[in-house]
């Protein structure tokens, strides 16, 4: 079993869970089928083995060093990132007529995974130059994506987000950076930057920020904030490097973890002129930024469960491999030590990370689809419904795993006991780089107040009642299986409690007291997802297994065909049509009512008498 | 306020919540009282702020470094352990004939709280050596005890326990250091130890290992373990440093945290003959060393209290210091930002490491109390009880905080945000403290295991009958009071579910599911005890608040006089009169029955009605 990746499980989501055939037969991606992608990740795979892995510990213990006023990193991660343009990664999901393979999200997240997996330090610096691309390819000029795309895509440029502000972390509306315009056309930026990731480094030649700034005599707080490109070295009009364009930087941050990628702090025009390019127009920068939020919060939870997979995978070895102590009830000391993984509590660690790694990963293949579909639908009610489907999946996708990942980073140390405290074996890593996705791309708490304080009350909760009929036709399809219905009924009592949570907060006029609750609203939420995903799962592998057990002569378990047609029941939840289009915010409590005593109703017909909601 | 201490709460502990007043009335204690207390607190405080404090982030950064087959640990260490020696702290527990202090342990562990909560790793080296000497002053000969302890009570030389081997961690059963008896009344001692904090240094003049070690011939398994002193130099009859004595420092683990105790492997004559002195009789060596185990688990979980008291004293700091965001409604992005503290999900975390650290302070605090009353006891069913409180809350003792206050840990850093993720910040240093506690001294797993496969059923249950009992006294005194009334009947609500779950866990015949269970029994288990603690500070504090508000003409809230004499209402649970003496192991659920329906009973006749056990 490698490292890095469980291919078995990979596929597993890509072919049995989540219907990938569907996307690759898409006129947009006729270029790919099921082999074509193998080739793609094993490629991703033999290259991230081969640079990523083997340097994980040197480039955590040898960190990156502030030299004469530079960010020197290690050779190896050069290198590594080398092996990666080469194969064409950076321009993956870059439409071709840029260059790029445009490959499905969906895929080429199984593609990020991996590296991640192996070393997410080096990971990072590519992650931040393809979000910064996509940016610019979203709302930069012509001019601006001719200039700076073909290099960044290349891999040669490499790319920064420039938001947080040693005053301004979590409230970005104190930012302070000023852009003023000049005759020039371009504008002048002074100001500082903090926790910039790749903020500098010797591995590329150029670095193109995205650097968020206020224009003076802008509207106050967040709606005077605009978007800018700002290279580190200017680029004449023909694409060549020319002088420095005065972007110092002023010290790097010791992390935790994530050692590899450098954390700086930079001083903008401290030095001399610093040339900043406003991309779309003034005052729209934070929008622009945030457009992009979707697919890096869910990068940011792909991230905490390839951190969690790293140890998963590392410590299942171990404790295959390790003999310690016999089992209970053999008396005989001079009996040979079993392996630890026969220990019951060694399985309760492994099964209990197994759970929160591929929870997790099934989430994250699933969004990523999301991602793809909406941007592949052409009928407009489908898009809308998976664009809320998007919007309120994303605070989940970001956070659970960053909790839930963390936790079993830190069982994977204790299955190796004290080695797994030692910096000789890599389980203490993952767990220290783990500890950083609670903060980065907005904190926990922010999605906490982000899920309960707008995602849920959207559009007068369609988002919600959007996702409730998504988790209510796998509840359908789960009880229909005497394998799965269980888990089915399970899912079913956890979605009424939560709607019942969902209900008692809401109907709080404390405000503060909502928002001290926000946090674990959004793990509570976030279990129910993950176990609907093991429901997904448990579905799709009850399907493989009948159909093994009996040929292809129709499946056990399943009461219908060999194409699993659900019965034509009714939804546990409301049809859309009988939601108001357009509902008062004060009405939101009203509808979960409905949708609960919908839901009691049926629970109470389908006799799931032990879980269902009784009050 | 002190970033190392809260001596308000020390007090509350010792003079509001337990009883120490009444210990320092006992004879053995009579150079004591609530002055002479705090003047020592003052020292330890004013040495750790002094010494302790000021070095701890460099090293951490400086670790010891194995230099010509040596430990070098950085000077700042020695300079520390030299002020805590000149204190006469090494002796601070022991009899005055033997040049100690006489300090009850429920003082000195509000001592040690305070270094350890400074700098765990240079206080490892004080604990390690007191313990080491608490076990040759029990169980070493006369000859012994005049020849090791002096040194090591002036803090001149270390000592160190020697038991985990490569090859058995967890297992003691399968060590293979061998200890071959000689002519000349010595052993000789062949092997390798692992895992060894304290094991090389430069900062003693001496180190005196405690080994267990195998006799040749011996039985096998743990019945055939042995304990030896070693000495790194050999010591003359007259208590002169000699030769080498072959103990070889074969590498340093470079650990997670935790890094200023050097840990090491040591190869036991490998290079020479290497002298071991036999503690006791022959074979009796793991009872002698888990006699002192009690202590040294509790030393553990107050290790990990302090680190996650050191990082909720700093992240309360912090919040109060660092403005960012604005309350819910202010509207005015020029308004001036708020400091932290004042967001309710900061206030959430504070409080949530609020909770972990003082409930598991207060828990230490009472079983040092209970180590003292086990010592000064004349009584013998007294000191069988006591004892058997220890027994059952030693592991919960170890275990909870090593889990909760490391969850403490983690939040402390997310109060800070991305400075907590910072190495120029300590909550970082303290969360990577922390996670070693899980591991030593037992790990999590064999804490569950013990509580749930020995404690629970010992002597038919007498140890949580004797809890129970406890526990139903504060209940009892908690329902008097109507501010204390809801978390007195909140308490009794979950040690009714806690019984069931023991009585269903006990109940399962499948000896591998029982034990996969008893790692989230020993934190169920755990919440219930701390939730119990929380009681009686709140207890505490009402009786306190009532005399504040009325003077001392008596308080408000508890329905009886000053003194609050509890109501003579019948326990809630089985007198002890009714507990079989001897009870088969099989009859213990019978037990559990016959507790729980008496709690019922007694809960229905209270009309506790929302919260009583139903089923």
């Amino acid at each position: 079993m490698p490292m890095i990746v469980d291919r078995r499980n990979v596929d597993f989501l890509l072919y049995e869970v989540f219907d990938t055939r569907a996307l690759l037969s898409a006129p947009a991606n006729e270029s790919y089928d099921r082999e074509t992608v193998a080739a793609i990740l094993d490629t991703a795979q033999a290259i991230a083995e081969d640079k990523y892995l083997p340097c994980a510990a040197e480039i955590d213990t040898n960190e990156p060093e502030f030299v004469d006023g530079e960010a020197v990193v290690p050779p190896a991660v050069k290198d590594a990132l080398t092996a990666f343009a080469d194969a064409g990664f950076f321009a993956a999901t870059f439409p071709e007529e840029l260059g790029g393979m445009q490959l499905p999200w969906h895929i080429y997240a199984q593609v990020s995974n991996i590296f991640t997996c192996a070393n997410t330090g080096i990971h990072g610096y590519a992650f931040l130059t393809i979000a910064n691309a996509n940016i610019i390819s979203t709302f930069g000029s012509a001019a601006q994506q001719a200039l700076y795309l073909p290099p960044m895509l290349e891999g040669r440029w490499f790319g920064t987000m420039c938001l947080s502000e040693p005053q301004a972390g979590s409230s970005l509306t104190d930012i302070k950076t000023k852009a003023e315009p000049t005759e020039d056309g371009h504008y002048r930026i002074t100001g500082t930057k903090m926790w910039i990731s790749g903020g500098d480094q010797n591995i590329s030649e150029n670095i193109i920020h995205l650097v968020l700034a206020k224009i003076p005599g802008g509207p106050a707080g967040v709606k005077g904030i605009s978007l800018f490109i700002v290279p580190k070295i200017r680029v004449t009009d023909e694409g060549a490097l020319g002088e420095s364009n005065s972007v110092v930087l002023a010290g790097l941050n010791h992390k935790m973890g994530h050692r590899g990628t450098t954390n700086t702090i930079l001083n903008f025009g401290e030095s001399g002129e610093c040339r900043g390019y406003l991309v779309g127009e003034q005052h729209q920068g934070l929008q622009y930024m945030f457009h992009m939020m979707n697919e890096a919060r869910i990068a940011v939870g792909q991230g905490a469960v390839m951190s969690a997979q790293a140890a998963y995978l590392y410590s299942l070895d171990y404790a295959r491999q390790r003999p310690q102590g016999r089992l209970p009830g053999e008396k005989n000391p001079s009996s040979p030590q079993v392996p630890i993984i026969e220990h019951a509590d060694v399985r309760r660690m492994l099964m209990t990370q197994k759970a929160y790694v591929e929870g997790g990963a099934a989430l994250m293949a699933y969004c990523a689809q999301l991602v793809d579909q909406e941007k592949l639908s052409t009928h407009s009610d489908d898009k809308k419904r998976i664009a809320l489907l998007l919007d309120i999946l994303t605070p989940i996708a970001k956070s659970w795993p960053s909790e839930f990942c963390l936790e079993a980073n830190k069982l994977a140390i204790q299955v190796l006991g004290g080695y797994g405290y030692a910096r000789e074996y890599p389980v203490e890593r993952f767990y220290r780089d783990n500890r950083l996705n609670h903060i980065h791309e907005g904190t926990h708490a922010i999605h906490g107040i982000d899920l309960l304080g707008r995602k849920v009350r959207m559009q007068g909760g369609a988002a919600l009642i959007a996702l409730l009929d998504e988790m209510s036709k796998a509840i359908d399809e789960g009880a229909d299986c005497q394998s799965t219905a269980a888990f089915a009924s399970d899912l079913e009592g956890a979605v009424g409690d939560m709607m019942k949570a969902t209900e008692a907060v809401l109907a709080d006029r404390d405000l503060k007291r909502q928002l001290a609750n926000a946090t674990i609203y959004l793990d509570a939420f976030g279990h129910v997802v993950i176990a609907w995903m093991w429901l997904l799962q448990s579905i799709a592998a009850a399907k493989q297994m009948s159909t093994s057990t009996t040929g292809n002569s129709g499946p056990v378990g399943f009461s219908t065909g060999t194409n699993y047609p659900r019965r034509n029941r009714s939804s546990i939840l409301l049809p859309h049509s009988t939601i108001p289009a357009s509902l008062p915010r004060s009405g939101i409590s009203s509808v979960y009512d409905a949708l609960l005593s919908m839901k009691i109703a049926k629970s109470d017909k389908r006799e799931h008498s032990s879980r269902a909601v009784t009050g």
